[in-house]
């Protein structure tokens, strides 16, 4: 799609960096994109990543040209960054990879996230994460609650992480495939459909 | 709210030139977030605004304090404003001012969003416009089933904008109070619960 002034739609600073879309060493985000946009484009959900958040300063208008930013900072997200509409059901989750190979660091995800999932499970939306073990080449599904369980338990003193056995266990395996690269739908078709 | 570096949360710059919150002279976003933040803080329903789409070119990163983005440019939406989850459904609008006192001009809204409110019905999503006529101090509820008829009729030549008689009548008034600013659910309520 060519957008004004022959920018590339790129809502994210990782992948405007990243322009090579090789098989290999693509991001979670950038896989996770390319998967909504097959689902997209095979009609079978509504699912986008939300732009970075960007708190705007300094804007220049030049005559005949594009508007340019040249003063701004990034915000923390106050919710998660996917979300989206699925056989009906509303759709939000967050993508994380951790190169840890035992665990997964709470310090990945902030407070204000947990807060808009367990809202969004409240209003009978669907939540969830999908992490990813960079070292290990492995991706999980992992529910929103069984997140929100260690997440309370650290608030009280509890351990800083999730244990990838624990992520293994309750959470569920995305096979790393072609097309879709990240096939997270079979899972919810498993769990809730 | 307090964020990093005493940034104001403020995804979009319309708002963040506005600070002043006085009854009168706020833009329909503003009194759109302030109507979500209300129906988030009752507990009613969790519908965000998606930050505005930037794409970022240059990045500086200054020892001990935070990363300015020194270059970057506006991008087009490829999706609606604002969406999320209500009495788990999901919910998807865009919000639109204009100064025209007899119609709305369809120049206001792109085909991608066009495109994706379709995409959004047809996933079993709600989708609609909510429209404000400023020199009138109207506010409309505008379902996106009518849009479409409008928009394609202007695919083969059709008129460019949709009568303000038309919206009054087959849209809903949606009334300006206190709190919250935009009841828009209440419709909802009568439409789809």
């Amino acid at each position: 799609m060519k957008y004004p002034h022959g920018v590339r739609r790129s809502n994210s600073f990782a992948s405007s960096r990243n322009q090579s879309y090789s098989n290999r060493g693509m991001t979670l985000e950038e896989d996770i994109n390319l998967t909504n946009e097959y689902y997209l484009t095979m009609n079978l959900a509504v699912i986008h990543k939300k732009p970075t958040p960007v708190q705007i300063v300094n804007v220049n208008y030049p005559k005949r040209s594009a508007a340019v930013i040249t003063e701004a900072y990034f915000q923390q997200a106050s919710t998660t960054d996917y979300n989206g509409v699925y056989r009906g059901k509303y759709i939000d989750f967050e993508a994380k990879e951790t190169r840890s190979t035992t665990s997964f660091p709470l310090a990945n995800v902030h407070e204000h996230q947990v807060r808009h999932m367990k809202s969004v499970i409240k209003h009978g939306g669907i939540s969830f994460m999908i992490i990813r073990f960079t070292n290990l080449q492995e991706t999980y599904f992992y529910g929103a609650n069984n997140l929100f369980q260690y997440w309370d338990d650290q608030q009280v003193g509890g351990r800083k992480s999730i244990p990838y056995d624990e992520i293994k266990s309750t959470g569920y395996f995305i096979p790393f495939k072609y097309q879709p690269r990240v096939p997270y739908l079979d899972i919810l078709n498993k769990l809730y459909f």
